[in-house]
This record gives C-alpha cells, structure tokens and sequence, in this order.
C-alpha cells in the first residue's frame, strides 16, 4: 500500500495522475498547506523541504518502507517500480526523462512565479508579469514544438513526462485567457487527448477532493500566507 | 566521443563535472548565450528550449547518435551509461534522484530568480529580492538538514545530486555575503571537499575557458538581454 501526502496541488495531480494509470493501491493524506501543515516538525521529518507530494511505500522495491519526496523523483520511481510510462528503449527513455526535467526546472517554476505574482503578490508588479509571461510562452513554444515531431512528449506513447506536464498545461486558459489556446493548437489537443482517458477522471476527483478538506489559500489567516508565500515578516532580507 | 555545447553557467558546470569524474572523452563547443546564440535556429534544432547543456553522444547506448538536454537528464543518461555516481541501491537510486529533482525544481529556478533581481532587473524590486531571499534560504535549511543525516546529498557516496548542487551553491558567499557560510556549517564544508576533487578542479577550469570565449553579460547588446531575461520589448504582456 501506497499512502500519499496530498493536496490540491499541480504537483500532486502529477501523482494521482501515475497512481491511478499504474492501477496501484493507495490512500491519501490531504496536507493543508495553508493551515500551515508542511512547515510542522511531523511534516518536516519526511520531507526536510517541506512540500507536497510525499509518497511511503510499505512495500518499497527493497521490502521495507520507502519515502520519496519531489514529484520527478517519485514519477520515475513509480515508472520503474511498474515498469509502465517510462521507456525502455535508450532513446526514448532519455527523450522522456529530458521533458520530465523541462517540466521540472522550467515550467513549473517560471508558471508558478507567474502566479504568484498574478494572484498573491501584495503589490502590482508588471515587470515579474511581463517577464514571467515571456518565460512561460517560451516554454510552451518549446513544448508545442515538441508534439509537432511526436504525438507524446516522450515519444510514441503516454508517460511520466506527460503526466507531468499535464496538470500546469490545464489551467492556462483560465490565467492567460481563452485566447492562449489558439497559440498552441498541438497543446489544446493534447490536453484534451489526456483528459478524457479514464484514469484522469479518476485522478481529477482524488484531488477535488482533497481541496475540499483543505484551507483556500483566501481563507488562510496572513501569517501562513506569508510563510507559505516567502514574504512579509517571514521574509529574511538580503545581506 | 560527446559533445558538450556550453556556457559559463552553473547547469553546464554540473555537466563538466560529471563528464571529468567519470573520464568520458568530450569536447566542448562554447555557445554564447549573451550574443543570442540560444535562440537561433540551428541551435534550437538540437533543444527547441533553447538552452544549455546539451551533449550529443555518437556512440550512445543505441549504437547512433543521441542527444540529450536539460541537465538533470544528462547527469541521469551519464551515470546510467558508466554506471557511476548514482547507486543501483533501491533506496540509495531514489534519495539521489529526489535531492537532484529538489535542485532542478527548487534550488536553480530559486536562486536563479534572486540572482536575476538582485543583478540584472531594471528597477529595484524589494519584494521579489524579500521573496526569492527567504524561499533560497528554505532550500538551504533541507540541505543543511539532509546533511546532518548523510556525508552526501544522495546519502553514503558522491553522487550526480552533489554535483547538480555543488555549482549554485558554490557562489552563495559572494551573493549573499561571507556571513552565510556561517548559517550552514555542513554545506560549507560539503562545498570544501567537492572543490578538494581532481575531477572539480579540471571541470573548473574547463567552464573558465568557456567563459572567456563568450560574451558576459554587461558586454551584451541591450536587445539580446533583453531577450535572454525575457523583459523590455521582448516580453509579451499578459492577457
């Protein structure tokens, strides 16, 4: 049994994402980010870093319990723990593994500095707006091309990379307006490819349910905004 | 033989001190990034992301060719091929493959935002300095942390997650000031024995060579900054 740490994050939609597709059994701990709960000592001594995901397996490939935490780390380990969504073939596994780290390094930390400053940052701040929208279009430029020269990030088939890439992707229309998907047609249809395969649904309603038990980040008192943020008081000044 | 296309860039130093450790024959091809070499089309035929590293291997596992970008998959593709410094240990492969996801997701695009607003923003911007300050600050605390449990990031060896961080850490002091060095004692010390290699100090003066045959950035055309940062008449505005 797989128990994992959630909450109604792009980077644990990632995961539910996997579970489902693999057919692995699982339960899931929601984690209120907002109430404070990945800066809590309990938290902090499965993942030092304090985020979501986290997953334990009792019956890790070792035998014992396995903890792991970063949402790239755990999709790789799934994929060779099942030996499903992650090529074999020596080309197509480091073409799968490459777009996994696009979406890691790139995607979805220019996308999330986007929002933050879109959503949650106290003041307007067009010049973070204007660079993080360029940063982001650049990326997805890069990932519109990608699906002209094959129909799944990774190559031929449905992966970890796309599973990845899937959930910071979706909401894009709802950030940067309707009009973005008329920019990245392979995309829009991708996205629709991935959203009506089953597992997805199944997926989608794991993690709704989850938001449900846990804090809004507009009901979140402004201390734990702040901390989750990195701002305010909670902010230690340069030197 | 591998080809390295480079910079003077932390994400490329990872890449040189991998090749060194594991005694692979390569030759470095200087891209200069501040002359706008990334966005051209030959370049971007090799990575549609348009950056560096990228190694093209003509003897790859396959028998052909291959061609890999993002770092944290070169390091992966690299140990899988020598079988080097990234264990075959269930638990051991994973802790190595999170805390490299922890750098590629958290540490590199954190660090890179500070950097970009404390060196390269038009305007002073104390918000983002506070924000980027604070959530740097977090990710050192979960190193410093993991390092208090094990010699190394990936737990008892050198590993390719040492040396995805090794070169972000390595400028803290001159960033953040000398005083840093005293909040994390161990990743100071961690930061002593990687330099203490063989392998770091001719991966060192490789990246240094790079360096001196492209453009710094104070010597770039305001256009092609412009364009790399992603800001000024470049950067498409949000919806």
């Amino acid at each position: 049994m797989i128990t994992l740490y959630a909450a109604d994050s792009p980077n644990v939609v990632k995961i539910h994402l996997a579970l489902e597709e693999m057919g692995l059994a699982y339960r899931t701990v929601p984690i209120d980010v907002m109430a404070g709960e990945t800066f809590a000592p309990d938290f902090l001594r499965i993942n030092p870093n304090g985020k979501v995901p986290v997953i334990v397996d009792e019956t890790g490939s070792t035998g014992g319990p396995v903890t792991i935490f970063e949402s790239g780390a755990i999709l790789i380990y799934l994929a060779e723990k099942t030996g499903m969504f992650l090529p074999t073939d020596a080309v197509e596994r480091y073409q799968t593994l490459q777009w996994l780290m696009v979406q890691m390094s790139g995607l979805g930390p220019i996308l999330g500095q986007f929002v933050h400053f879109r959503l949650f940052a106290p003041v307007p701040d067009d010049y973070a707006l204007s660079r993080y929208t360029t940063l982001t279009r650049r990326v997805l430029d890069a990932l519109e091309t990608r699906l002209g020269d094959a129909p799944w990030l990774g190559g031929s088939d449905y992966s970890i990379a796309d599973m990845a890439t899937f959930p910071w992707i979706r909401p894009l229309a709802r950030l940067f307006g309707p009009e973005i998907d008329d920019d990245y047609p392979r995309l829009t249809q991708w996205v629709e490819r991935i959203g009506a395969r089953p597992a997805t649904a199944r997926a989608l309603d794991a993690v709704e349910a989850v938001g449900r038990l846990t804090t809004p980040p507009g009901e979140a008192s402004p201390e734990n905004r702040d901390k989750v943020f990195g701002r305010g008081a909670y902010a230690r000044t340069p030197a």
